[in-house]
């Protein structure tokens, strides 16, 4: 759970009945590295089925902003940010892939799913 | 239910013992958002397997335009969208994506089907 | 059937025994709409897996040439040019895929299929 | 039967008890129409898992250049490499693909695989 | 098992009870061919599911590159990359794609997986 | 002068007394070889700065729809097209560039030019 | 002169005294034919190196979201837009370029420029 | 001057007093490496303004095919054929360009011009 | 003048007596709006020829990163960025070019020339 | 001058009275930072215009090889290899573009031209 989690906000799903599936892009996160102190930059793509709440856009955009001045693993980032909106959205599903600029010549793509569904 | 289904004109499908597909690209789509007033654009793919009837291209496309000084979100703009069709269409089965623009550096996509296939 | 089906000829499959399949894009497919009056433009796209013959690719040109002057709907199209390739070349499955351009700033893509395995 | 089998050389597989997949893409294959005597141009994409024998890289290329100036249609080329292929590198399962560049506007693709896993 | 294993290094995965896949790209890649002595040049792809340990990407970096100057074949150079990721991550599953540049006009990928899972 | 100058309709240009450029691009331009009798398919680019007259767009395509079933060369038809535009909207300068799809795997582009400035 | 000119705001430049470049690409501008009432689509490029003044970025979104329901040609609306920025913004020279998407499968971009300096 | 010379056939330009210009793209262009036997493939791309004559379409496709089996270097091909076409066409001036595709990892683009304006 | 200019560190150019240009683009710049508080994303391309000394790369990069959290204008932080990098460098000519993501639906790029060669 | 000029070999220009241009790409150069020992990947263009000599194209490749496990700075690496190939093809005029892969988040790109030509 990150420090951030209550900067997440919701809004009710209209459509509760139905299993219909949301994927938002954020091309611009960036955190930095525990070991080197440098930036990070990378691209967050959230997909999921709502129950009963969806995610609020700006609310989301705010809570990836506030991981600007983190130092932070790729591997523990993308696994945070998919347990802070289970715990906020509670939704069907939810996948969260985290695809990381090029360092020394090298990109990581880190990719968490909710459930078994991938 | 939207305030514009009666413009939505269907012709005879001449092959209903045929399982066929169809798909609409609607590039140009622009809603209001109900929060800050701003323009919102996207793109609209329809994709369905007729049975009776098939969409008339001109309606549809007017139809969409209906949308143009609207205020309304995301996720009920698709839905209300394929609610609209699958009352006029009676489809075998049938699909909304609607891809939103850029805002604040995030982008949104919305996917909707009328039955559990998808 | 179209008028046309006489134009497709065909030649023997040299290997009956063995499943495999065939692909043929023609991008310059252009008919009438039967509306208005206007040119339409389109890729159709044939894949089947053949039995004992194949279509000959220079009679299949001179057939899908024939719709040039042809005032007839997208759907209708799809339809037809399946059903006289599947009675001239009797494959154990086929796919028509039709791509029209944008009219009126919207696309539309047929597809058909000669049996259930899409 | 192609008579360039010949010049098919093969290499121990290191790693005979392991299903790996190895993809040969080959962009510059040419032959000669045998109605036109006009030359066709194609790539080729041979995939395959390895049991015993690999094939040599090469003497895979040579054999592809032997078809330089052979007359033999598009549907028999890929069959005849593929049954070559087989016959000397006795594979778990093998795929040839051959895209064939623009005849008259149109393009043609032929797939065979030697198993029926596709 | 290659001379370089040592150089692997491991951290802790911090979330073991979730499978959750890393996909890491390593496109500057280069060894050199056993038979002609020429350089090579590749792209490496490692895609994996951890269990407790994840790979440290810098002395995957170092690893990778000490294969600048060796002379190995495709298909063994794509085997003991995964048979030494394996041995040190002791991943749930590991897969390993090596897609190499052409050579006489024709490329090759090898892809090698450590479950049967593909 | 083609026969089909008589359907390019001009409106009156609102601002004479300023050198701006304008440019209309027609994708689905189609005639027909004068030899073999077989569909040519092109891009017309047209490009002018206008004096006292601009063209409009609608007859414009009804007027390039006119050569639908025209047997004519790349060559003439580029000259004649910027000859009635010349003639009917009399502008500082013009340029029609037209590109033919590929025959016989090679494609033509002809650019033709009202003034000297090119 | 548009109606919407006074939305149009600015600030002082910090650098008067040298000669740099400023671009400004709308890609999401809407107005409607005045023939036809159908919506136009078009992406709006503004280049200009200033005096004394620049552009305050969002009165010039809001400025553009003006048109979003006015009836205006596509020659009249590109040097409407720039009388009204030259007027604002007083700069040493001025681009506006205007690409109008496909209507009847053409398009239409106009290009209108301050000095003679093209 | 090549011995492929006396198939270039030519015909009358109709516009000889105006100054276009003329581009043919050839992407299957394929000669012999003369000092290892090896096929090189490349794009010719050439480029002209007429005088009294065109080159006819047709016989330049056989001119270009007659160098299927020929042993030249890129340098020597590239001139050869400027050459051929100067004598025939006889133009105002001519560009031919020539890439070929790589080997051993490099490629090369020959360019020559028949008079100074490049 | 920054508060960053001390970061900037240069090596000697080996070769002064010669005209010759160095590119370094930097696509991961970020600052903070000044009105907004809004992170802004862009990519910096910086343009010079030497004269006596060339920029550190490492030192560019933390330059940069200075930034970070900074709010700062657009049209501001290119002409500051290179009256930083003119007065470290002293070259015989430089261009700095900094596009910014959208915002609102709008790019803007700004392009500062140190000498009037541009 | 670097130690491997004497590998690289000529030909005589069999057209010394034209000027024709000469591009060859080398995509995969690699060379060792001096600082840190990391290696360097980048792609070398050369472009000339021979007076009486071409340069051989296998010995070109062998030559920059040759920089393989050398420690040397971009900008010295690009002047180097200019004043290599000068000495020994003596041209009319010749330029060496060396684009440097990633380090850091940042590219390089330096062009060195042997006359004022650019």
């Amino acid at each position: 759970m990150s420090d951030f989690r209550g900067l997440l906000e919701t809004f009710d799903n209209q459509y509760p009945e139905r299993d219909y599936k949301i994927e938002i892009v954020a091309p611009e996160f960036t955190s930095v590295c525990p070991k080197t102190g440098q930036p990070d930059y990378g691209t967050i793509t959230l997909t999921y089925t709502p129950r009963g709440k969806c995610i609020e856009l700006k609310s989301y955009k705010f809570y990836l902003q506030s991981y600007r001045n983190e130092g932070i693993f790729y591997e523990n980032v993308t696994n945070t940010i998919i347990d802070d909106l289970v715990a906020v959205v509670q939704p069907q599903w939810m996948k969260v892939e985290a695809a990381f600029s090029a360092r020394g010549g090298i990109t990581e793509t880190v990719t968490v799913q909710h459930t078994s569904m991938m």
